[in-house]
């Protein structure tokens, strides 16, 4: 099995994250890093080459797969960039906040004939995975009712809440792309109720901090989704889908199983602090799958389509909250070619 | 203390499991019970005189409470009956379906000045008593985030579904009155996505089998009920409280604690089987806390107050849900006069 | 069906408790209770006959069946009294401290051609028997190990335990039974380690308060029994047992199913009080045992023989503790004739 | 910070993942492995040094830290020559299984002024190390009993048990060390029980396959393991340790946290498979911590003391099994200067 080499665009934090996967991962050679704050020393003491510039990624013949860290507002330009070269693709999601972007870069992929995976890192996630094995294997029969539980352990800095495109968009896409993952079903309707609940700043800088939304789904069945900014026990992330045969629930991970009994009760540990611990296996599982979908020439598990759709879901949402009503999801036909 | 004496109009199944329990209560005496099918010789060999007419019960001068477990269509003309004969009153719910009916009966009542308690049974489980209490002390600070799991283990028949008044009415009650008892807040807007994915003869006959209910509350916080007539594994009846401080969540109650452990993985035992095994001590601790208040002379825990609000939450799902849009609730002021 | 008239000796705190079980009993009728402190009002007024000598129900040709719940010391005498007198008798454990004075009570009883069921109460605990049943159903296959875990909720009253016999026989007598309860084997050999940790006094009084307590079993398997007089936070009573196909474990119950999540961790309830608490269901259980054991002529669950042989393990535990050294059971056939 | 440069000696099972956790340790370089049957292009494409002689590792003066991961009996040799050659010194548990032996490699280590850390990996499993944390700071108070269950996934194969020293060198050892580290307190003598229930052939091999062994604490207090090679739902590893204020205990941790409800009842996953899986990230931090003790200049974190001690227990449980009674632990001072 020849190496893979791999090249990474931005080395912020979960660029970072991804290197340094990467490096400990068989079959698989990170050759440089680019990003126009790098701390050189560091990635060349590792035997990677840095660069402040992605064209050096991006021009090299040698790289045949290129993973995007960079900032939101890079990814359908840098998608687009890197499949014109004939890498293979690794996007963060989101590609891009406007559909009819990432129309345009999915168009452009499709054309240029390489694969695109989106870091819907979740659904890599052990717990998440058997839940979804579970209801795929017919475990709780046809499914009726989705609840996805997603709470941050803390509000977010309000520089950032001004600049993420709203919680719906930074936060319930992973919801959205969850609810379609563990049902296997699309969204055709959406109703949403959003308050601000944990931090007046939020509200003030245009976003909410709490929500439920409430989703149809094409097979007939309802899903929920409870989101809040500010989990004060810690990152809140669970799951249950119920059918007609029983229901499967995925829990909360713990660093450790232990319980205090005392005479004032009985005390566990609360969960794993945020997304880095919580999903830690999971971002290795997600370029695992990518790297051996270009090794088999699959399609990856998480398509353009499935980076799609969740912000068709997201606009949806977000104009049933301000409308004060229910709002169908635009449709959109899995793998239709887009007008370029 | 003296013996309070107590009268049971309605003979049917929670007429008797009332009357069970009235025979084992220190400090009151079940003197009669009134049904057209009564079966006399059970009830005279437990020293409680069996009678076919309610007339029996209230124009006992002796029997200074009655319990009110005929159908629900007698609920307001037999409690009006029994405030006018100066009795206090514990009525199944709902006292009717119409808010105009309910008004009625409670502006009778308060005529009459007495006690008037409605089943709202859940209110007194162990279980949600302790997430009550929790809310109450302030273990979780603020409410923003209220979910009402509720589940019964298998679907009612057709000919039950026809006459309920429709799941709202008979089942997501319960459920309206628990998203109000463990918040301490009303409802003010309601959303209902319904569907029939359990048995489409329930579709047929006019109703839903499966609901998602999404809830504003007067304090800003939002709340979520599921609901679903047949969940194979047993009664599914939990709830979480989410707020500033954290949560608090409860559970299903189980027959026993044990788990067996194989090759094939943990299997625990599933929730106990349906309201008379669950709410078992519920039923027992509301007759108490009812006839406490009639010895203390205060309010009873359960007013008609709380009998009117579910109703009118319920209007307003069913109308969110034939509308496809949120619904605001017909405010009621507590304790206001009605016009009669 | 014919009710079964019955009497009780003894109206402390267990003879009280099995009475009022008994007043809510269908089929059985408590005719008459006996106890030179009785308090005759509180039981002439729910229709049982009160009596200062138990020769008032001994000597009654309409009682069928006698409660035995006076103090240890009499269990023998009344025993074989109420045998002598033709009546079933229901004997709270154990009959004797002595195996002979035991043998000598079974004789009388076998002669006598009647029931005789023990005290053993918490074989009839739900999770207890699902344990019993998960072993008998071969769900752990062959069994290898099993655990018992008692631990009183706090140290009892030290004029308690210079009368009570020693803690081997007064509580972890009980774990005796358990071991031979949900194993179904008997036990051949034991060795204990005890030691004085949670009051000085009760190593004063001669007794001690922690043990362990390792028995072997005649079917090879071994057996832990761990104790202590003073857990801070609650009755701790679990059980595992441990085979060739795997496990079966019971846990504590609580007194509701609340998690509480703050920034300070995960809290739950502690376990239920104590006996009155966790056995509740098991003391109304036994009765309905021993009477069906009546009607149906069959031998009662809980028999002479096994109220003598947790009393035999009790004495060599205590003498392995004693010299230092593992010590044999004295062997017993089961159903033997007892030299008279 | 100066990068520590290491050496492995053995390159089987243990040594090639601590190997796989040095090549991604920050602040360490991992330059030799020897074995004489290593396959050397796995180990030259990683950058590290492949070799047969383990001289090439012991010889070279930039290695500063070697770790042991060769087949016991060489264990207390290459200690000595790796200390002799002023290295620091990792070695995999048992240094032997003869004291004498031990204390020979003890006085050795004392002599060359090097850091000598065992591999008694479990005490860093986060799990466990929570346990020691609430016992050292009293969240339990005064320790009273604790309890250690122990049991393999499967058997192990006939050859390993007839080579392995016993059961209760191979795998009560880390169980006696267990009890040590949660409780901080000595072990001073010893009860065991032990059976072959598992497999015939494991006791026609000359061992056990199941044990209870009891231990009192040098505190007062008292201990058990419970033991078993074979467990068919997984690795059983779990610890209880109780006191005055309350108690601790370590549950199985599992791949995922999901339950899965149908009408058969409620099934969870069982326990991470074995030792790799379940204790992968304890296998990283006692590195960690030992190359910190190396960095700060201080005491290891498991001593040579901690490797010699748990023999002694073996040595004792061995006896009392053998003999039938309690025997007594040989004193072993701390940090005595051993006989050389």
């Amino acid at each position: 099995m020849n190496e893979i080499i791999v090249g990474v665009i931005g080395a912020g934090r979960i660029g970072t994250l991804h290197a340094d996967n990467l490096i400990r991962m068989p079959g698989v050679r990170l050759k440089s890093i680019a990003d126009p704050l790098i701390k050189p020393e560091a990635w060349s003491r590792r035997g990677v080459e840095p660069a402040l510039d992605p064209a050096v990624v991006l021009d090299d013949s040698e790289i045949a797969a290129v993973l995007i860290c960079s900032p939101t507002t890079t990814h359908a330009d840098l998608t687009e960039a890197a499949a014109r070269a004939g890498k293979h693709v690794f996007c963060e999601k989101p590609i891009a906040l406007d559909p009819v972007r990432i129309r345009q870069t999915l168009a452009v992929v499709e054309k240029a004939g390489v694969k695109l995976q989106v870091g819907f890192n979740r659904r890599f996630d052990p717990t998440f995975a058997r839940v979804r094995q579970a209801v795929e294997a017919g475990e709780v029969g046809d499914v009726q009712l989705v609840r996805v539980v997603a709470r941050d352990p803390l509000r977010p800095p309000i520089e950032y809440v001004a600049t993420s495109g709203g919680m719906f968009f930074d936060m319930t896409i992973h919801d959205f792309d969850m609810v379609r993952f563990v049902s296997g079903a699309d969204v055709v309707e959406v109703h949403a109720f959003g308050a601000v609940l944990v931090d007046p700043a939020i509200g003030e800088a245009g976003d909410i901090d709490t929500a439920v939304v409430t989703l149809k789904l094409d097979n007939g069945a309802l899903a929920v989704i409870e989101n809040s900014r500010e989990a004060v026990f810690g990152y809140d992330q669970r799951v249950e889908v119920f059918g007609s045969k029983g229901s499967v629930e995925a829990f909360n991970e713990s660093p450790c199983q232990v319980r205090v009994r005392t005479a004032a009760g009985v005390r566990a540990e609360n969960p794993l602090f945020f997304f880095l611990q919580r999903y830690q296996r999971s971002f290795v599982a997600e370029l695992e799958a990518f790297f051996d979908s270009i090794r088999s020439d699959r399609e990856p598990p998480v398509t353009g389509h499935d980076a799609l759709i969740p912000v068709l879901i997201g606009i949806a949402a977000t104009r049933s909250m301000r409308e004060g009503r229910p709002v169908a999801v635009e449709r959109q036909q899995r793998g239709r070619r887009p007008e370029a």
